[in-house]
């Protein structure tokens, strides 16, 4: 049986979505159960509508909540009652718990798994490693994207591994192509610490490919882009920025006059598909890797089917024994 | 009167649109003087189908080119007689020589801006700084955006303000707003060179605004984004890589099927405006900030149009005495 236990508030729809997507989860896993945090009137009244095996759920009443704009250090200590610091509790002290889904406060979580739930030995410093859309229908995932704001060249080869392994582990991606961002594709490339990092890589038996340039990052030629927390954070937040203000775009010459509101009503259904593609709730949330336990954060603004691929994908993480590939890959 | 020099190669229509982009400005700018480096025939070739004012206009024969994809710092020193490299050599040699302007390899240009001619009094390292349009049909420069891969503290600090000095006299931005790129917003954000440079930014005479984010550099909210070598490169080519993938994604849909190209029919000539929208040759070049004379650097692939505006911008940037006004600022 994995167990996992999922923070019900913190997203926009939630405890709605977290409900619908958790009791999604249950009636397709036989071997899943689950603990939900959040506010037990509102998770019971949720469940109440729906039928699920009621021998695999189990409710946590936690009357608190942590908004996505507070403070992370500060939201952990002063809300031992909210959602998320029950669910991380439970993390922390239940071992049987192996893993926990949220679609809440990104920063809550990452301090909360590290200072709570600990390292893996061997692990220098845990990343987080959101996916993004490629243009072969993929997704490219991204490690480290802001767990840290620097890293060390060890740290970045450790990103490498950490997250090749978790693409086959969750994802089941062969032998994942692994690029190191950088300001240019040749080897010699980029400052000291890229430099380096290069060379750890290249001397790896990851399936390292060379630098890429944050130019090609949707291209679908690579599966794993390794970076420091710094310009992983650019890189995440200006490919997602320059998709909206482009899609705000499109949306504006859509609506500017009659003619164009014909014509978009001709490319309608194809469009959507392009809103579709990019739309992050078609797969899984992002990882925390370098954690004793399995950790996937959603976004906040999306539906039950995101929240259902979020825990699929942790489910699939301790399935396939994520935690300890890593540890052993790192002795 | 203003002299610059013009590298007529490097650009995939070169000379053609860098002979017709001169001509415009010269016709334009009556106390504008310029030196074109090219092969001497097909210069003349050009020329001989125009009309223009002789007495300001000279050829200077270059038989080389140095492609896009060659080594810098190599071609500088092998191609002696490129175009490229004759119109540094003018640059550096000739005192009246104010400014260069050129489609060509943009790594040459700046090693070679710094070799030959040289940084300003006071300039720690010169900065390469492009512009980007913005949501609010403006545009944002962004500044380092890879000139170096690192920086200090102190650098920002420069950037921020010869990136400012620039919009000001080039662009007639009135006191910009700055901002630094960071991974989150609030002051305390960042690793230790970036909480550092902020405080320096926020203690100068800038119209300093705070930290942002990735996602905001199209927005309109910023005219100078400060970033250190690497995460400006990033966020460049991101931005850039995003924007073209995401139109090929609407080419595609558009071409998908006849309903869609029917659709498509009724939208061609704003979704057209959308891609001008996003077209370098409606604006200037990027610049390097730092070296001793003006030096402008356009698009390759791009048109007469976006040659001329890289000449005019070398040329308020003279007019206005932008070298001076950094260096007088630095003291």
């Amino acid at each position: 049986m994995i167990k996992l236990v999922l923070d019900c508030e913190g997203g926009d729809r939630s405890p709605s979505v977290n409900v619908l997507g958790a009791v999604k989860a249950l009636k397709e896993k036989d071997d899943l159960s689950l603990i939900l945090t959040g506010k037990k009137e509102d998770l019971e009244n949720e469940l109440s509508k729906l039928d699920y095996p009621k021998d695999r759920l189990t409710i946590v009443d936690a009357p608190e909540v942590i908004d996505c704009k507070e403070a992370p250090t500060l939201s952990l200590f002063h809300k031992r009652d909210s959602s998320l610091v029950k669910a991380l509790d439970i993390l922390k002290n239940d071992d049987d718990v192996k893993g926990f889904v949220s679609l809440g406060n990104s920063g809550a979580i990452l301090v909360g798994g590290v200072v709570k739930v600990g390292k893996i030995p061997g692990v220098l410093r845990p990343a987080f490693c959101p996916l993004m859309p490629s243009m072969d229908g993929h997704y490219v995932a991204v490690c480290d994207s802001g767990a840290s704001s620097e890293a060390t060249k060890e740290e970045l080869f450790q990103f490498g591994l950490m997250g090749s392994l978790y693409l086959e582990k969750a994802f089941d991606v062969k032998s994942p192509r692994v690029a190191l961002l950088n300001i240019g594709t040749e080897e010699a490339k980029g400052d000291t610490l890229h430099k380096e990092a290069y060379q750890l890589l290249k001397g790896s038996s990851l399936n390292f490919i060379g630098n890429m340039e944050a130019r090609d990052t949707l291209s679908g030629k690579y599966d794993l882009i390794v970076a420091d927390g710094f310009s992983g954070n650019v890189l995440i937040k200006s490919t997602e920025g320059t998709g909206l203000e482009m899609l705000k775009l499109l949306k504006r010459t859509f609506f500017k006059n009659l003619k164009n509101k014909i014509g978009a009503l001709f490319l309608k259904k194809d469009i959507y598909g392009i809103k579709d593609f990019m739309d992050y709730n078609n797969y899984g949330g992002a990882v925390t890797l370098g954690v004793k336990k399995t950790m996937v954060k959603g976004h906040g603004g999306d539906n039950e089917k995101h929240f259902y691929h979020c825990i699929i994908q942790a489910y699939n993480m301790e399935k396939n024994n994520l935690g300890p590939a890593i540890e052993e890959a790192l002795k």
